[in-house]
């Protein structure tokens, strides 16, 4: 097998026009030189964006798409209009096509799982895909799913999940084994979904390739508390959403502290340093990308507001990835747990 | 109506064994004068702790209980061993009574409202009450609920929790307008709850006290894009909880950015005054207190780990829900809403 990796890369999706693209390949490129870029798109847009990186351009096949997904089009809508010819619709077809190790795409999260799903299908035994987030803890990085991908709770679901975040725990974290919780609110009794609850239980009493360590609240998920948080799409999205507005929140605050009186900038500029570093661990650039997981084909989501650091990081989630094989260790993930969990 | 103000007192519960209670009451008396208060629990121990509050002591009544919830008791437990005994089932009864103007504990949130329901019934036509609480954001503070008492969406309930918040957003922030939002996740058409979206079209196409302003992220809540926001039981809690976390992990990562060099140390000391304004913002004891809503009588829910500061902000807050007559507020929201709303 060849150590060269072929990238899918959706070149029209993400916001200020996609421009963080091609400055983010050329820094993937360097740190791995032996990869190739299929870029997906209007040709003219890109060969008047590539010109100016001459790296990427030797380590690039341009494709040429006649339509590409608008970042607000309505998954249906961008489904009837860009089948068989959008960016984001041929690239990930060469996926399948077995000409593309993974996909990246900065664009339309729900068209983009949409268009995955169709063209990819789940999984054998998964009922539906998840988006899994690398959340940012005061002990490194949790892998936190769904957040977005699958609405409501359904306990089969959750055992899924289950399954694919803690394979992609075992690959980020290099870690045989581990360790999961179900996120839930306190007060077990009179509290928490049925659902959740049926999951709870059944990854209580079974064994696992990963360690099940039982529910878990929203202030615990920033204490690293366990490789993998497991929920629904609904709950994830509010939760990653909730702890990003309050980061910003905070960051404003700091701010307006800082300008309020001369004393304050001067004991910043003596800290710089230190808030450089505090900075830098706010920046949601650093841990961009959302992986698609549970699909037949490796399919990574780049923030759409990021930039080339932001876009980079995401390609190289990609490259880790299909590196150590995600689909086949899922598949043999679900092999080990399905002798164990049988779920009506 | 006399101006004096008569109020409930649980004086168990809490974490350190409740001992901010005390000194908390001496900040409320201190700014009202006219209040009494009605003090439940262990007569021993509130009698060892009173004594070095004699202002507190002169402004209060002693009502011996035999009994007090555990923080950790599961409800049902506490109903079983504390129903007309402990110190919450009566200091709740004694508003029922007509005895208190409102009841205040900072005990077992599952316990109290476990309790409150059953002895003051919820409000005509509200068919489960709600947990609401006061979320700071970057332009003041807004009405979050319900954050834990019900779990699980129904277009009902969340029109009765638009009423509900509204009501109270109505007296903290004096306006007669508030605005409304629902909380959800981006890309409609394929997420989003049905239920949420049933009373999204019911809240759009009916005229209210309130402003609706539409769905809202996860990430706008600490922008403080309306007045109020409206969810169920479960997904507030975690969002309440997953901000709460964020704010203390970047305290963290605040802490050690300041530790890490000298030159830190001398910023951090130039800028003290300013941090300390930073701190005090995302000190959640400033903003402490959930609001019962829905029930016949106003009960307020201090934080388990708060201060005398955060204990007495609490009480406040009951204070001014019980002079802005919440309950009567609220019956007259209801009727005002029903004219418009009819929900089969």
């Amino acid at each position: 097998m060849s150590d060269q990796v072929n990238i899918a890369v959706d070149c029209m999706g993400g916001d200020d026009n996609a421009s963080f693209v091609m400055p983010g390949l050329l820094l993937t490129l360097k740190k791995y030189p032996n990869i190739k870029f299929q870029l997906f798109g209007d040709e003219e847009t890109i060969k008047s964006r590539i010109s100016k990186y001459k790296a990427v351009e030797n380590a690039s096949q341009i494709i040429h798409c006649d339509t590409y997904v608008k970042m607000d089009e309505k998954p249906s809508i961008a489904i009837k209009n860009g089948r068989g010819k959008s960016s984001i619709w041929v690239a990930i077809e060469s996926i399948k096509q077995g000409n593309a190790d993974f996909m990246i795409s900065a664009g339309n999260t729900g068209a983009l799982m949409a268009m995955a799903t169709l063209i990819l299908k789940t999984i054998s035994k998964i009922q539906r895909p998840a988006i899994a987030a690398i959340w940012p803890t005061i002990n490194g990085e949790t892998v936190v799913l769904d957040i977005g991908a699958t609405i409501g709770f359904n306990k089969k679901q959750l055992i899924d999940f289950s399954i694919l975040g803690a394979s992609m725990a075992q690959i980020i974290f290099d870690v045989k084994q581990p360790t999961l919780s179900l996120l839930n609110i306190g007060e077990e009794e009179i509290k928490g979904l049925d659902e959740i609850k049926a999951s709870h239980e059944i990854l209580k009493s079974t064994e696992h390739f990963f360690r099940y360590k039982g529910f878990i609240e929203g202030n615990q998920i920033g204490r690293g508390f366990s490789d993998v948080v497991v929920t629904d799409g609904f709950t994830g999205n509010i939760a990653l959403k909730t702890a990003e507005g309050t980061a910003s929140q905070i960051s404003k605050y700091f701010k307006d502290s800082i300008n309020r009186s001369l004393m304050a900038k001067v004991g910043y500029f003596f800290a710089a340093s230190a808030f450089k570093s505090l900075r830098e661990k706010m920046n949601p650039s650093r841990l961009n990308g959302g992986v698609f997981l549970g699909l037949n084909g490796i399919v990574i989501k780049s923030h759409g507001k990021t930039d080339p650091v932001g876009f980079s990081s995401a390609v190289d989630l990609g490259i880790d990835m299909h590196k150590a094989a995600l689909i086949d260790k899922i598949k043999s993930n679900i092999g080990v747990t399905e002798k164990e969990v049988n779920i009506d």
